[in-house]
Parts: C-alpha cells; structure tokens; sequence
C-alpha cells in the first residue's frame, strides 16, 4: 500500500519526485513542492500527455503562448502531449502535492 | 479545469461517478461514495489494471482470496487486471472520494 500524503523526502531546496505506478502506456508521480518553481527558461517538453492535479496546496502552470494556469486543491488539468510548460510558482508557506499521470496519446 | 474535491451529485442512495480523463491506454475516474458497498455476491472483474487512491474517507475492499485492504485518506494501491474484488464498505458518516486510473497493462 502507498500513501500519498505520508512519506515524504521534500526540503525547502528540494521537489520530491516518486514514481507511483509504471506500466507500458501509463506512468503515475507524486510529486511534493515546497515553494519550487521551474528555472528561469526551462520548459517541459513531453511525449506523453499529462494529466495533473494539485491535492494540496498551491501552484501555477505557464505555458509557451503565454498563458497560465493556477491550480488549488483538487483543481487537475490535461497538458497535451508536446506542449511546453513550466511551473512558475508552488506555495510558499505549505507543501504542494501534485499527482501526475502520464500517458500515451 | 476540473476540480477532483466539488461538484458532486453523490446522494445518500447513490454513487456518482465521473469520467475525468478517457484516452486510448488510460482512463481516470472520480467516485464518490456516501456509505455505500458492492451489492452481496457482486465482483469486480476487469480487462484493464486499476491504481486506486481513496482522497478523502475511509473504505475497503475485499478480495476473492478472503482479503480485505482497508483504505484511508491517501491510500493507494494496485488491482491487476481479472482480479475480483468489490468495495466492503465506505465510510457512513462522511463522504469518500476515490480516484481510479484503469490502464491497460
């Protein structure tokens, strides 16, 4: 059994990453923020699409055409598959958990 | 966007489940249970794999063996495809919200 909400290895310095579930076609990360955002000019670039929702705390997504997306608890959004984006911020005062399943199109 | 923790029609009498992503390989669904069980002598029994979280709530699950794994919030656990199982209980007092992704393993 896992637990999403336990168990984590998240520093202020550092997101945590952990692989849930890995199978030919779907991919599922938990991952734990604590006031993390993506390096200045550093964009996601995905062959797989991406559906990702934000369980706890705060975060926002930004994408290349400008746009952006802010997410609080339960909030989940698709990214298609090659579609540049970024995390531009996570809560700064609490922990953000983001659940990620990642998938062929 | 859509929001894994709102806009529920689960009643007391029924179940309300949604279709939060549907693709080739994956499937995501949102349930939301208010005590509700598998009906006596009712199994699931899948083609596809399912990862199964319950967010918020309390349930079990019993399997053909015998087992039961009991599930609070954030537990997760991995149901291989054609393994029967069904839902023992779910929490009577408050609401549970289950997230399924059923992939093809």
């Amino acid at each position: 059994m896992q637990n999403i909400f336990s168990g984590f290895q998240a520093t202020p310095t550092h997101e945590a990453v952990e692989e849930l579930l890995r199978s030919p076609h779907v991919r599922i990360e938990r991952i734990v923020s604590n006031g993390q955002a993506s390096p200045e000019g550093f964009w996601y670039y995905q062959d797989e699409s991406e559906w990702v929702a934000v369980l706890e705390g705060r975060a926002a997504i930004g994408f290349e055409n400008g746009e952006a997306v802010e997410l609080s608890a339960g909030d989940a959004i698709t990214i298609p598959a090659h579609t540049r984006h970024r995390v531009l911020w996570t809560h700064s005062e609490q922990r953000t958990v983001w659940l990620a399943v990642f998938y062929q199109s």
